[in-house]
């Protein structure tokens, strides 16, 4: 199995070097090979996704990418900025469904801002369209209004648009996730006022017919973003565009209070993927070694269950996660009085150490 | 002054009785006229917004609107549906400014999802565009895609779109509400992404220009979505589009716990405005006398202040109510063990008396 390793930019490195290190111990056949991205590619070639980077990451299996992005390059063109090595790779290897869990581990609750006893064993997954809706659709720019409240003057606009094809694959997505969780999916629209979101409505009901084993319900997004808040643990899978989802898994993520703590992944239709921690590339951290592993490596606990088939290996990660945060061993961002703080070696150094003595007592 | 006093459907009639009772007994020369609307016109005339209401509301100075909207009228066809008379009277009004303050009230801080520490004492202001955006762009259908990633096959698609007018008399606006406040505008955007909000904060950056004592920043939707858990007191007043707006407004709202306190308005360019609670006509316990009165008595101070001029009135009021929360008075939808359950009149009753005491005590 061949993995691409993209460490990117900012505590990028730093945060892929622990989740390597994690997958080098499970005796997997893994071929890993590393190729720069972002900044560090932009630097050492002169484009954020090298033609180079892009060959191994379609060579690859899956992906594991660290973060990209630094103030510095703020000032490049467009075109040439580290965000443009993400876009880039989800537009070429058609990577249109995103995985966002949101998890509240029970040793973190106190760190959500929500009450304890609302967050306490959150596990949520929202799934994101994320290669269609007004993000892409064409047409847009500026021009001079002929209709609409002041015709004649300057306007801007956006077109929002989804197909047939677009709403089915990311349906068939959501409910075969349901299936491995608990049979559940809400899809949130705006049905009451867009035409794209009635029309996702109207197929994701559609889909949903071929899944009777799955519970379908639908929930306008100004009220998702509200229940979200009031009672997050009434959702199991919800699936939604790329703007809402842009907004929903942000939300969500937020609501566990340790942003530190959660994977992401960006599939494509043979559930080949990208893995990433939700969290950025955090240039003020960079190179200090107190960034938090631990959503890298349980992006790769993610790659090994999607898109390698290694749900086993993918378990032993996780459980060895929850048994450092037992230990007590925190890293800066989710340290609490009466844990012990850690940095982001000594945190990698932990999970090996917990998966081994698993591995020991098993064998 | 006059003001035409639309009850509605559900408990609208319940709460917005207690409002005008409050009203009476400030010793204002308001003359009040009542007109059905909603479902209750379309019971009476016909149609959810008859002309004799939709004449009434244009005579008046400002509207105190209750709720509309029940099951029983989900079969009439889209126009004839009670909520068509909101969006009819905001159109035909031309009411552009969606004020909706959250507010989490010291006595009830315990009622919301987030800790106490994060909520007590908040009071922002989220000012929604109402009238534009993707919410009423033309063009909007289903087709047949031509181009995007799936070419030939069936679509929906809507338009969002801003004028410069549109965007300059909502600026001018917010940054007209921060002034009285605590002079600080956020305004929400997705300028990354969508040309429409790059135009919007451009536009927003002008108008700034012109309010040098009010500071002016930036945020992205799913930022501001995240910042609304994460820390909520960071905010003053935050202006937005009409669908960020109605996502953020919500969410807002439901992070203070008690959306039956919250009031909201919607001015036109001279400060006419509608005024209605920021909670629905809940049909489920319609007439049974439980309804939470709060929300619309703000609601009638928010009118003194904005549209009435009459700010010392709106002070009144607002003491009053805090004076009842503290006697320990709750609706069912507010109360808590230790507190006094009271029904919808006894509420309004109490907030009469609180009024009537301090006017004693002060002559
Ligand atoms: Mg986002
Ligand atoms: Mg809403």
């Amino acid at each position: 199995m061949k993995i691409a390793i993209l460490p990117g930019d900012g505590i990028g490195t730093e945060i892929v070097a622990e989740a390597v290190k994690v997958l080098k111990v499970l005796d997997l056949p893994l071929e890993m090979e590393t190729a720069p991205v972002g900044g560090a590619a932009y630097e050492a070639a002169g484009h954020p996704l090298p033609d180079s980077t892009l060959q191994l990451a379609k060579d690859a299996d899956a992906i594991l990418f660290g973060a990209v992005g630094d103030w510095k390059y703020d000032k490049l063109d467009r075109p040439l900025r580290p965000e443009q090595a993400i876009l880039g790779l989800r537009k070429h290897l058609g990577l249109f469904a995103n995985f966002r869990p949101a998890i509240c581990y029970e040793q973190l609750t106190h760190a959500s801002s929500l009450k304890p006893e609302l967050v306490a064993g959150l596990d949520i997954l929202i799934i994101r369209e994320l290669t269609g809706d007004i993000y892409f659709g064409q047409p847009r720019g500026r021009r001079t209004a002929v209709d609409g409240h002041f015709p004649g003057s300057e306007e801007a606009f956006d077109t929002m648009r989804y197909s047939r094809p677009e709403i089915e694959r990311i349906a068939h997505v959501a409910f075969q996730a349901a299936r491995k969780r608990n049979k559940r999916v809400t899809s949130v629209d705006k049905a009451n006022v867009l035409e794209t979101f009635q029309f996702w409505k109207d197929v994701m009901i559609e889909v949903g017919a071929e899944y009777p084993d799955v519970e379908l319900d639908h929930m306008y997004v100004d009220n998702a973003a509200m229940q979200l808040v009031k009672a997050p643990k009434r959702f199991d899978v919800v699936v939604t565009g790329n703007m809402f989802g842009d907004i929903l898994s942000d939300e969500a993520a937020m609501l566990t209070g340790s942003i530190g703590m959660l994977p992401s992944a960006s599939l494509d239709k043979n559930n080949k993927g990208l893995y990433e921690p939700s969290h950025g590339s955090a240039p003020d951290i960079a190179g200090k070694g107190i960034a938090n592993p631990l959503a890298t490596i349980l992006s790769a606990a993610m790659m090994l269950k999607f898109s390698l088939n290694q749900p086993e290996a993918a378990a032993r990660i996780e459980a060895a996660v929850g048994s450092v945060l037992s230990q007590g061993l925190r890293t800066a961002d989710i340290w609490s009085e009466g844990t012990q703080k850690v940095g982001t070696r000594e945190m990698g150094d932990a999970v090996v150490a917990a998966i081994t003595t698993t591995k020991t007592m098993k064998g």
